[in-house]
């Protein structure tokens, strides 16, 4: 009622950003009434960003990656190690392991990870081209990047069995303590994890 | 550096969406993913929302309120109380008070409120339009739907002596109880306001 009052453009909106996540109804009324104030500096060069994003930015057909060509920006780096690549759900997972920095490796986003119980099977992955880009002869290692948890675990099991048939060496994320992390506040699973896994320091 | 690998076009939709309110560098990053995957549904929309907001809204000139015309829809709605004018700091707050659907009258909106500590002086706010409006005949009463923080109370009583010169009735929001609220949550002034202003109920 109140949105109706300033007219549909503002309530249409305020409904299309409440559907950004993190964002609700209240944000995004919040949202709205800033960018109206800041309509020179953010409102105009932020619709202009989308409408960019939206015709320019791809998915990469190699890697899955999202930028503005394909193959993308990371596939045609020369100076990635050809030999290692690292396997994650999503475009967000390998933008998170490219921001810790600590390997200039190649990735393949497989789109979503298994989960029977919410219809998600191997034909929902992409596993075809991972199959031949492990099989090329230049992969000696595919590191599965996957969340720790149990559709991330089914996800590295499938995949596991698929590229030893294929004779890859196939490595996973270390468990252990977050570095940083409160033993205090962690699971039983991640510091038993951390025990059997402990380092020799001296 | 993750960002500058999907390219300069997602970097810059990132650092813009980061500097709505309760979008940190993190969400934005979220919302930026949700809306390559939601291109045509979200994405294209929201980039033409933004474009016709920034074209299209504009601030009334009788009121503050931001809509498509000038005076605004609720400026031109005849059904409303004329004699009733409720001043709010910002047109949030206005729509806040319009969900609220408790009075239809009309309303008049501050822009700021009076903070000497961070330079705002009375030449910030909408109050010769304000006298303007209260000394016209039509309106009778002027409620001052302010914060109740130090900020709202001191134009509160800025906005009460301009208008008692006028001769315009000048009253305030109710102090009280939240409707739902917890009296153990709730501040000693709170409590002391709900009790001088307490109810007769039998």
């Amino acid at each position: 009622m109140a949105q109706a009052l300033a007219g549909p453009e503002i309530e249409r909106l305020i409904q299309l950003l409440g559907r950004l996540p993190g964002l609700g109804p209240r944000s995004a009324r919040r949202a709205v009434l800033h960018l109206m104030r800041k309509r020179e500096e953010l409102l105009v060069p932020l619709a202009d960003a989308m409408r960019v994003a939206a015709e320019r930015i791809v998915t990469c057909d190699n890697c899955g990656n999202l930028d503005t060509q394909s193959p993308c920006t990371i596939c045609r780096d020369s100076r990635r190690d050809p030999s290692i690549l690292v396997v994650v759900e999503s475009v967000g997972d390998l933008w998170a392991l490219e921001r810790a920095g600590a390997l200039r490796a190649n990735y393949h986003v497989l789109g979503a990870t298994l989960s029977p119980f919410d219809g998600v099977g191997p034909d929902e992955l992409s596993l075809p081209k991972l199959v031949e880009r492990a099989t090329g002869g230049a992969v000696k290692e595919v590191i599965l990047a996957l969340n720790a948890t149990v559709e991330g675990q089914t996800t590295a099991h499938y995949i596991t069995d698929l590229l030893t048939e294929v004779g890859v060496k196939v490595t996973r994320l270390a468990h252990g303590v977050p570095v940083g992390g409160e033993l205090d506040y962690l699971d039983e699973g991640t510091l038993s994890a951390a025990l059997l896994s402990r380092t020799t320091i001296g």
